[in-house]
């Protein structure tokens, strides 16, 4: 049987790091930031593959062929405890629809509760319908009270000075 | 001179657990939500001070008194790299207006550049405004067009069994 299954979900290793990149630059287009992927492969290699791994990867293949992913990293909650944080879930257009997506989040799901995390969270853009819509099937819950705030380069530093 | 400081930052120790147990109730009943604190010591104790801490936290002293912190860990950009996740940045109220808040995150910003991270990333509530003209003045960016989705508990199960 193993054979005629189509899907097959495996953790990222470090070969795969770019095919991992052309899937950032994919999921940045479609979220509407092309250009916005500047990480480059040996900064991937050295900090997704080491000793001491800074994240996770989950590669899906359909009919043997990579077609979406998922990357993912421990948080932590002060009020929960130990969770995971979906930074990355993104199955390539034509084979959306398929469950795949499903799939990806449902190991990361399973990956969660054998390490004790209390749950995951992760972000959708307020305009991707099918994802909000397939989130909430799964029973997630929306904290739309939050605005996410990041500060970086020159404002980094200057606060960083003091 | 040392002597005549009124504001130290130090991080926090395992000796602290039960001051920032206290923190985490009074920053839950700030953000509306008295009751939200599940964590207990003994898992705060082994998952911030033992030989991999999941998160580091800061201590802020008036006089020699505890009256704010920083909780934080690392995250990981797909497009950017890592980067340091401040979880909760909390000043008790009677000492708000001091700058004690942007001596803490001035810190993390120090162990940002330091650790070669290329930002922090924070939430905020929507209606603390004052927080928000804080993080404005800082040079903070908002990115306002994402939702945050949180799966836990019998949605996490339901998902891990399939």
């Amino acid at each position: 049987m193993e054979e005629s299954l189509m899907l097959a979900i495996r953790a990222a290793t470090a070969g795969d790091v770019p095919l991992l990149l052309r899937f950032f630059r994919e999921l940045a287009e479609f979220e509407r930031q092309p250009g916005a992927v500047i990480i480059n492969q040996e900064t991937l290699i050295a900090d997704g593959f080491g000793a001491q791994p800074k994240f996770r990867g989950l590669i899906a293949e359909w009919d043997g062929q990579a077609i979406g992913y998922a990357l993912f990293f421990g948080f932590y909650s002060s009020w929960k405890g130990s969770g995971i944080f979906l930074e990355d879930l993104f199955v390539r257009e034509a084979f959306r629809g398929r469950g795949i997506g499903r799939a990806l989040l449902s190991e990361v799901a399973r990956i969660a509760r054998q390490e004790g995390s209390f749950g995951i969270r992760w972000e959708v853009l307020d305009w991707n319908e099918p994802a909000i819509q397939f989130y909430k099937s799964l029973g997630a819950e929306f904290f739309d009270e939050w605005r996410q705030v990041l500060l970086e380069a020159d404002a980094l530093n200057r606060l960083a000075d003091g």
